[in-house]
């Protein structure tokens, strides 16, 4: 079952597009104290910000590691931004000792995808940023097959072939240059090629891919022919950020579906493939607006 | 949570694109009585048919009325279908009083889709049919607004623009020459126009709706704001029949999404599409694979 | 899919068993207006209370209605509870014009639950309070039948039999006399009578009922029935609070499961009592941890 | 979302338990060939018996393993058994080379349940057994501790307390002579001891078990605290025959539930409690319906 959860006043009623006028969302997080809360939310009505969602969570109620995203109204915001930047630094970076950042939800993702051949969460992003369900602008797909170049333009979104032949440092290079101050974002959307080292301490923004399975079981490659091989009664499909370590980066979420012992492997990869466009489009969503924090190992997710 | 089971063998592995060779389907229904299974299997047995999938159904263990879908392989179908067919009338039909019909898989369903404005069903099913997901042809798709044109003729499908102004008898009259002859199924894709009686009465093949809720819930129009009043912790979306009884053809398919308070109705209205277009692309699936038998106000699903 | 989300601190790690220590909830609620969130954690910061979880809505971001329950922790909540109260009725009572409710977690809700001859409820109800899922005391259970009085004892749970015969009133004074002053709520755990408006009226406690359909679809009696015969692909449950309008109460918890053809009312009963269990002890779980804000005819649920 | 699918006939309407008279359930497994189920059919209507539900299944059109279920009534079924044996062994053993057993419904299968200190997975159990939901007798629990014997004992079942302490072999002998001839399934029901090879290969029936997590993710000890560790956004649970290699015995059924990152190691053990007893519940329910055919490391489910 699908969740997504939406703070009042991020989604305005009758278009159906989410109208995030000049809301604005700080994230705090650091060492656990108390008194957080009332400071943020004194410092913000000092502003005269008028406060329309706040989640908060600690990992323990003394000595936790705690984590807020706040999201409030502030007329001529933009004016104003920086002495509010220098309020928030004096009392809660400097005084409370604690991270903090401010992104206005007019300032939308710019979005790089990553594709190889197949087209389901490509596109599916595709038709969601148009719909206005994603707070991201796509800035390019790269891809290392020419395969998905029509159906991408169609968007009006350049399409990036960058062949991935012997040694593929020379394409992660290429990659780099095409990036580089570009985006703050790159969405592996069942791109078949493993990034190195050198690319994800490079690159300098989030990456997030889909594995076509429940992590962590079937970690690697071919997992519907795993689950099948296993014979699992759900397969499912998780969305984490990227890190060094293959299939083991933070997750943001995950979901399954029902299966039988009647479904072949191409089966369940056809079955896979709604369920991995959906947790994909839902992680995206979430990182978009904020909602994602990393907590070690772990998300911290307020949706 | 998505369900949809495969029988063995309709489904090549490899490919991801289900393969049904010279799969044959025989549907049997009637009043129920000892001995059908038995006679059907002799049969195709006697034929030489070799029987990849057979489920039945029957409503009452004594007088109940019976259903039942067997898959099967014959070599060289098209040459022996005559006979067969006259054995089937001999023994099927007239010796058990029960009707059947034979479809074969090759002969995939030609299918009309009618839109209005709202792309998320109507393009769902044409990326599926697409993908090799949904064993039917998209003949034309008609809508009474030209928004969709473009999105529709990228896929080679033919887009007829049919407005429904003033007396909607005309454009009425108008669907009913563009589908004459033309089609073995209409899909009402988020279609905003009611059809008539004399439309239903004439247009001579099944239609599937999908309406934008959990039925009998919220019958009618705007059930995303009825739902909201209401105050429901899940949404929903319904596949069904379309009858002279708005709302209350047989159901072939349903699904909910979690929903919370702080969600408005256009949120309900957007976290709903994507349940709709699942439960509506599931319920063409299956109907266009035979595996949905009418059994009066209700429907029998093979799945 | 069963969901329950539980803010920091208030389980502790180890025993499964909630600890709640000295965990305090202040619910908020009235007219929307800049700096309510400020002006509680203010307060409760100047308390130094340690606050754990804060969840708060808006059903509009101007001009619409507040709702926020905080928790927090304070050392020696007994002696400073009256100070705090008066300091509480100050800031938020006649300042900001808002309503406030002060808990304290280790003041269980004292709980009757009302039973006829179905037990599937009633036991699990008893069961989840046993293992500590429930932040409830069970004062007693009382029944038209007396059928279920060995269960309820083993449990060391008072059980009363009132029967209900010919006049109902005379049973209903009865219920008002053991309820009275003595628990803080009433429990419907498949109860199969109908509660007048006087008792309603009369008994100064919430009402929770269980509705074996999923609401507003099957109003009324025979909702299984009703559902085969109408062919639903799945069925639910629903907990809402009792108002003098059958089965349209606030709604608090809805679930549903998945049913095919082949499946008798008979057994739509049993399976649906699977999700009449879980979906009941998730709204008495959630009304007991104060997490069920009502909203005109809908409820406000912080999980 | 819970899924049990119910063939005809099988249940009785109105009393909610399942009234199976003569059904009798025949299983034939083997070798893949044209030709099974006419043969089956066709030798059950030579009976005069009634096919009341007939599922079937072959791993791959040609040369797979081929499995069927066949329900059946048969007037005076005690009396002419042996004759039908001789029958099916002729035709279905002999001619068609198919391994076949008959199972008469009203022969309850007899289950000792195995538990711990934890009594959800027992008391579902129990409470299922005596509302009749499942067609089996529990001829005893044996626990290695004896928290649990009021509970069991009240359900009149024997509960018989042995301590595994220092060597387990003894222990392992007395369980085998309390069950040898005594039952015809053993279900370990969140039993915390691991069972020796020798006992697996001496008990003589065959043995399920619930595994706390969604395997194969977190084998072994602790997965609720693994999945915290890990980050996981959705916990499960999973029933299956135990084989010598730990948890990786054939899967009969799995279940996910939602968590938030919020919960704790000890809140996702209460909530997977849930789920664990519901998967337990459907896997030894189809077991004992003779639903669950293994297929090497997996099973065919006939639902």
């Amino acid at each position: 079952v699908t969740q997504t959860s939406v703070a009042r006043g991020e989604h305005a009623s009758g278009s159906g597009v989410p109208e995030r006028g000049n809301a604005v969302r700080l994230i705090v997080t650091g060492k656990d104290r108390p008194g957080i809360v009332a400071a943020v939310s004194g410092l913000l009505n000092d502003w005269r910000a008028n406060i329309i969602s706040l989640d908060q969570y600690s990992t323990d109620s003394s000595e936790g590691t705690f984590f807020q995203r706040t999201v409030f109204h502030l007329s001529d915001f933009g004016a104003c931004r920086p002495a509010l930047e220098d309020s928030l630094e004096r009392e809660i970076g400097t005084r409370l000792g604690l991270e903090w950042r401010l992104t206005d939800s007019a300032d939308r993702k710019r979005v790089a995808i990553f594709a190889s051949k197949s087209d389901h969460c490509l596109l599916d992003l595709l038709w969601r940023q148009r719909r206005g369900e994603l707070e991201m602008d796509v800035a390019m797909v790269i891809s290392n097959h020419s395969d998905l170049a029509d159906d991408v333009r169609q968007f009006n979104v350049p399409f990036i072939h960058v062949p991935v032949e012997g040694d593929k440092k020379e394409a992660e290079r290429e990659h780099l240059r095409l990036l580089k101050g570009n985006v703050d974002l790159v969405v592996l959307a069942r791109y078949m090629q493993i990034l190195s080292d050198e690319f994800l301490g490079s690159v300098g923004v989030p990456v997030i891919n889909i594995h076509h399975s429940f992590l962590p079981a079937f970690i690697g490659a071919g997992p519907y022919a795993k689950a099948k091989e296993r014979g699992v009664k759900l397969i499912g499909a998780t969305a984490h950020y990227v890190t060094k370590d293959l299939d083991e980066g933070p997750i943001i979420e995950q979901d399954v579906v029902r299966v039988t012992h009647s479904e072949t492997a191409a089966d369940l990869a056809r079955r896979g493939a709604d369920v991995e466009r959906q947790v994909l489009a839902r992680a995206v969503a979430w990182h978009c607006e904020d909602r994602v924090l990393r907590n070690g190992a772990t998300t911290v997710v307020f949706r």
